[in-house]
């Protein structure tokens, strides 16, 4: 049995509390928040649980095996420095920390203590994009050209990070699980409409040091809830649309095939191919309970997590780096 | 009585020759063509159109008054320039010319000797582009943040330009019609998938010395077509959807509102307005029709065209610095 | 405070109890279910409510003011029944009961006693419904001419009832909402399928004494879902589709108009007209929070529910109605 | 080469003419219509077309193998007689005329004098409809449960005919051509909107003496476009949608798989199966050159045509019966 203390009570701690509950292994002895309110919730929905205002208590408490962190990004890094250091395994909330120099330190203590230290990307565990991730490890899409996905809605400003941070780092965890290779570069632009507040509109363009370019529209101020990925690839290409309630994932037999016509050298070389278009079925298992049971599963067996301390501290430094470019109207920046 | 000559009757011309043919006051004299199997359908349509191989026949016929030229990019300054001289009024297939220089020369020649020089970029004559045109100006969006749009399907790749040349040049024209001001800058990037290929992706972000962003997705290996554009402003945004039947345009009114919340610095000051949609009927005539009836009236009033050679230079300019930012990975360039 | 007793914790039970608890002045006393796995639920959720296996345990509380029943069809007269006989307000899901005489029994019952018997015919408290109902009521749409349901999915099929009485009921529930009038006629058609099962596709056309059709299509074996009903009236028309997450309802603003055109016999006297498409907003409470508080309020005040047991007699009239027209081919029946 | 005369230059005419003119092997001899501005946009087209306003000129020109009928349904019959009594094939609009027992009379005449008679039902002749029709018989559906059309749209109200001989006759031909039993009765509801009009709305559900249920939908007073059919099988579903630019054609592996729980008369016997989704392409040629050149192929080879007069004959008594149980409020009616 794992015992778990949770810190942070706020928006995604209470999915992460219900998940933790729901698989058999776990037990959440401990959860803390500064709002009294949020534990007095925590006390009637799950009265075992034991509740304090500070994160410490939960920390240092004997009885706890690992901790998970639902708190604001600028305090990530901190709770989980003093997690680590009590010698608790660690599920931080993405983005793993403020900035890649703490995410380093984080993973050299987790290293140092053969700790997990896993974060909590949740795209990675849904039942889509393993579907995807399967289509192209099995090269049914070939050769991949790009990759480009639409994130927009008339969303939550946030105060202390941008539409970068808040919407964009899905999809670079998204990249970081379907691909093997790392972006070398990255260009972003971006504006911020509302005074006095973060970047709202972001487009980012990451470089590869094969023929893959992705980019990512991210936006809180659209007036339509779009979530939509294309894929281009040699063989085939995708479409993947998470707000289908069916057919979230078509994959199109269409591209282009190349001839040589020596004949007329005016004669255009570039042809194309249109096929069936097919929509696969595929698991629809809640993602968070599949990452809740991947720690478990982590911390027992001493794994190292699929959304790891490393992926976090790459996603981070693409996350800096297009930041970087935002300020300077796209200019390229390496990550 | 306008008798006009047209230059090229492949893809482009014959749209071109037969809304002449249905428009009062035109009659098309002449066209030429390099290949004879264009000429005989021409005649077979039109019995009485003289034909001929050789433009200069066309341009020089002392019973031509202007000259359509819809021939490959790269013929545009030769014609246009030869047409002008000639003392022909001039509609150009977009873009104007393959260079910022052959527009400037162009617009040389037509300034001094008053003649009309116009660009055939459609999309400001059709029904949908006006209507938003109008609810611009009319302040019904109130202040304009962002115009995003996305051109993307499995098109045929053109061999002398790129993606950008091809299908973005569609949105600078949409957006020279619609704004006041000109881009002050642009960062591109976009890579070519097929080797000897032009480039068959870019993303391209106009900058503006006011509030606006403007970024154009273009793709010619996309699985699925998308014609569609965001437009957010301050009062209410806007989704443009040229593929629909019906309801093309769509207006939200939606957006954020700000509130001082003195007391508690804390809380979320932005606040959201979220209320009805409205997609308002617009005239369909074909903008074609509209466009060279609009050329002709031009000439008779001698009145300067909507889509004039300094809105096409303009158009072309950014193009320019837009395959100049490609070219290196996003770098910002003026325009 | 108003002390309720819930029958039946299934499917449905936990959403009344849900919604019962959430509203200040009532109060869920007992429990029953003939499941004890479902009372250990009920306790373990609240833990104050006192369960049963008996419900006349329940009915006969003398801490009970009101029974909510959500029990199998066959069930809901013999409750309802004793419910009323010992003395309590009723709230009895959709179907009121198996038969009309039943439905008749039960509304003697209740009258003789002064209690409120309501069914919990869900929709007429949805915000979408209630927003038609305003549009109808302040004359939109003009005269209605037709409202066409279609009802469909891959849905569980029930051994009890077929799927008339499983999802047609909806639609006459919102019928009997909208409109003042009853129909006077029905005409249905449908088949089984499967063997010793009941029918699973129907078309039911109801009859009016004014000039508008109702035509209702369910399906349990449909590959795709759908919710969507179409309302036609002389001025506008309407499209409510209960699967989009925004803009369920679609106003447009289109119609035919007549001319009396003496001049030319052969002349189409039928003009259409053809204008703006509006999505208004609305309330999007949960509806059954809404149903719960009604039901509240009529016991407090003695008043007449939306959904009271006239409407759901009718409802049961109509559905046997059109299940004697099904076995017959289509020959139409009073109702 | 046969020598075509087409009499009716209206709607349908000019679309026979460009297709019997596109086909090899056939030329169009000769035009009539009353309307004298439409023989001279036919002379302008086709200046070696000879024509007429009296199509007995046509009938009885020696110079005419087949005759084609685009003209109202009331004159169809008149003029397909005296086409087969002049010894020539006719290819007549649908629906074939305007009774049944004209349509028996016009059979036998042209059996009589081994003519071809063959009626303009285009969707058998539809890429999607063909493949449909490929689908069924290679039993990717197994057995045939439903058919379920939807065919509704603001439409130009018919004088002569209701909305059933308008717009249902389609799916009448399309389900002759799909399926090889003949419906044994139907049920028809409707009403009449507008005065002095015939019934703009009904509904149209055919009996078979297998397991099947056919059920239409038609309306000339909707607010929305829909042109969409499910079929429904043990094996497989379908869903054909013709307003789709493309993917018309999904199947869906879904459906019931029924299993002998002895062990728990309760439990539910009835399970589902959700599998993937596919698109299949299918060829897009237009289905009207494909039917002229059948109805060529037909009468050089002496074949009997896919859409005969036995299935015109067929369809026809179709729509009278439909139109007699429509009066009756949906009382079945054999036909």
């Amino acid at each position: 049995m794992i015992n778990v203390g949770i810190i942070g009570y706020g928006y995604w701690g209470p999915n992460l509390v219900r998940n933790f509950n729901d698989t058999d292994g776990i037990n959440v002895a401990w959860a803390a928040d500064i709002d009294e309110n949020k534990l007095k919730l925590v006390k009637s929905r799950y009265p075992s649980t034991e509740v304090s205002k500070n994160p410490d208590e939960v920390i240092k408490s004997s009885n706890v095996d690992a901790i998970a962190i639902a708190t604001p990004v600028s305090t990530h890094f901190d709770l989980a420095l003093r997690a680590l250091q009590a010698g608790k395994h660690v599920l931080v909330e993405k983005p793993m920390a403020a900035t890649s120099e703490q995410c380093e330190q984080l993973i050299d203590e987790a290293d140092k203590r053969k700790l997990i230290l896993m974060v909590d990307h949740t795209f990675p565990y849904t039942g889509a994009v393993t579907k995807i991730k399967e289509l192209i490890d099995e090269n049914h899409l070939g050769e991949i050209y790009y990759f480009d996905s639409v994130r927009v809605n008339l969303g939550l400003f946030q105060h202390d990070v941008n539409v970068i941070w808040d919407l964009a780092v899905h999809d670079f965890s998204i990249l970081d699980f379907l691909f093997d290779e790392k972006p070398t570069g990255v260009s972003a632009t971006g504006i911020a409409h509302i005074n006095d507040q973060p970047e709202n509109v972001a487009y980012i363009t990451l470089f590869f040091a094969s023929n893959i370019i992705a980019h990512i529209h991210v936006n809180w101020l659209s007036p339509v809830k779009v979530r939509k990925t294309l894929i281009g690839g040699s063989k085939r290409m995708l479409v993947y649309d998470d707000l289908q309630p069916a057919e979230k994932i078509k994959i199109y037999d269409k591209g282009v095939s190349l001839a040589n016509d020596e004949s007329n050298i005016y004669e255009m070389k570039v042809g194309y191919r249109i096929g069936d278009m097919w929509a696969p079925r595929f698991d629809s298992t809640e993602a968070l309970k599949k990452l809740v049971y991947h720690f478990i599963e982590c911390i027992n067996a001493n794994e190292v997590p699929i959304t790891d301390s490393h992926s976090g501290l790459s996603i981070v430094r693409i996350m800096e780096a297009a930041s970087q470019s935002l300020l300077k109207n796209g200019a390229p920046q390496e990550c």
